[in-house]
């Protein structure tokens, strides 16, 4: 099988870039929007998106494009550590869907890890959105 | 606390760079170097780490370092891929070892998924040298 699938220009991803879907933002430039997970795994989990790039994952994207994205992955990943002081903080890119993938657009999770709570499952429970515009407030201070 | 550590020039990652530890590598230029996981938590569990950077993790490195390596690590992802043919691959990153780091040199995980394998916890059971040998020779070919 190939990992690779064609790009669906409506993904859920590519509507929030467009202005369709809203989204709780932390940051933007015009390469990259960061914004709150709202299915997330610990508190502060943040994803991370190119802007320009029509890439289903990690695979399939341009290398050069990979080079322009992943500073600013770091960048968010500093803010939100600074934001909340985590114990650790987990990196995550899941490529096709038995990966763990449910978006097919090129995506970067960050993951706050603390001490004594548990990281939840992909993809589980929806997060009160009010909590949310919260944590991104604290997120986007730091930036 | 800090999630940053003062990086220790004697880690076994800063060894295996020196050539003073082996690894089963499957991809070595300039800027990288990718070897066989020996706790792997899947078939085909990859390592990619810088070789010039002193950095402990990905919040610590110089942002246009982490630039210089993402296509590397997707260079061996996609090797990792065509000659093991996973259903998907995650790219993994931790930092701190709450986080689950165990070693603190910057690395990047490229673990390959199968339908109904289960994924193994991370550092945990050491593999036969011979089978990472034979997936590395595989992998090798596809790089």
């Amino acid at each position: 099988m190939s990992l690779t699938a064609q790009y669906d220009a409506n993904n859920i991803f590519a509507k929030i870039i467009r202005g369709e879907l809203p989204a709780i933002k932390v940051f933007e430039d015009d390469e990259a929007l960061a914004f709150m997970d709202i299915f997330p795994q610990s508190e502060g989990h943040t994803l991370v998106i190119p802007k320009k790039i029509r890439a289903t994952n990690f695979l399939d994207a341009d290398p050069q494009s990979l080079a322009v994205l992943m500073p600013r992955v770091q960048r968010v990943a500093k803010g939100v550590t600074k934001a909340l002081s985590p114990d650790g903080v987990r990196i995550v890119q899941y490529n096709g869907a038995p990966a763990g993938q449910t978006v097919f657009h090129l995506h970067f999770h960050i993951i706050p890890i603390f001490e004594g709570a548990a990281v939840k499952r992909h993809a589980g429970e929806k997060a009160d959105i009010a909590t949310l515009e919260a944590l991104a407030e604290k997120i986007r201070a730091e930036m």
